[in-house]
């Protein structure tokens, strides 16, 4: 039995870092091995470089900043996804690769072609394994950087605008139409139960589980 | 007035460092402006990149190396190369992307075709400037090796055997017949005033210089 493999995305204050709590307990509700990781990060190599990429006093252009995000995520990939997943672990990642798309192509560049064919090559070239399934935590950006913005610390990337976000949520949007196959877009509006009930529904569709 | 973009590549112990410094002497003697710079590293963000590459306690994939390299060489070039260049300053580096070829695709690699269309990919998306003139410094691998272990401190690059570095010539050599326009080849044996002279006049050659 191969483990499945699972990415959160979305805006800033979706509430992704409790629907992954609760996904997580779920899952071991029904007695399923996971790993929950993250992105930048995930493995001690990459959380070095997570450090330097949130950094605000970190000073890289746009180009040096995709190829560490991808250097970061193939150490990721390969210590710690891969080889759970081929225990039959599930992993259940705070955001992947689409997050570079919405963030680095579409937040930063503006959905510029040169940007994202950079990023599309990366993925190409170095990303051997994708999510089977991605939940999109969709909520309207005004909404999800109000509740952001009640949290403490803002790093480098939260430190950017609403029309920054709006950006972002364009590339996941389109992102979701393009790969409606893996990618599933969750309602992230009312109660924590109610989204849990969402998501966990997306996930026994997905998975046959029970 | 633009400057030029000068390389200087070879395996371990044929004289590079000897030789740059000989022709940063004849570049003054000239009046031309000249900065000297390295790879990987030659911008404060890339040297800390540097540290992480060449520490033997690093861990990491040939991918994620791979990456973190042309993280460092992106920084480099758009934080120093081409700022110089624009300032009509000549730019004087030790190493460049053949290396990366010639260490990663073949010394690493062995010529593996994935790996090598891997790094021309990232040359040909994130490297906006090529070097104009490459100084390939050659001599014999074992005669270099000789001469590169009479050094004190051996990296992570350097621990590597002999059969890597007839890997790493290999691929030197096969870049020098894939681009004549741009890679001369110096015969690196000889006097330090002898190799001096052959790469003055190879310069001398290619920029009118005089």
């Amino acid at each position: 039995m191969v483990g499945r493999f699972i990415s959160f995305e979305g805006t800033e204050g979706v509430g992704k870092t409790t629907a992954i709590e609760q996904l997580c307990l779920q899952l071991e509700k029904n007695g399923i091995h996971y790993l929950r990781t993250r992105e930048p990060g995930g493995s001690p190599f990459a959380e070095r470089l997570r450090d330097i990429l949130l950094d605000p006093a970190t000073e890289i252009e746009d180009d040096t900043e995709l190829l560490l995000l991808f250097a970061a995520r193939c150490d990721h990939m390969q210590q710690v996804i891969l080889p759970a997943l081929q225990r039959g672990t599930w992993v259940v990642c705070d955001r992947f690769t689409d997050s570079t798309i919405a963030y680095q192509g579409f937040g930063r560049g503006h959905g510029d072609q040169v940007m994202l064919t950079k990023i599309e090559t990366l993925i190409e070239q170095f990303v051997t394994q994708l999510p089977e399934l991605t939940l999109w935590l969709d909520l309207p950006v005004a909404e999800g950087m109000a509740r952001a913005n009640k949290r403490s610390a803002a790093d480098r990337f939260e430190q950017q605008a609403m029309a920054f976000f709006t950006w972002v949520h364009t590339g996941f949007s389109q992102l979701a139409s393009s790969h409606p196959e893996r990618i599933q877009r969750i309602d992230a509006s009312g109660s924590t139960d109610e989204v849990s009930a969402r998501i966990w529904q997306a996930v026994v569709d997905r998975f046959d589980v029970e």
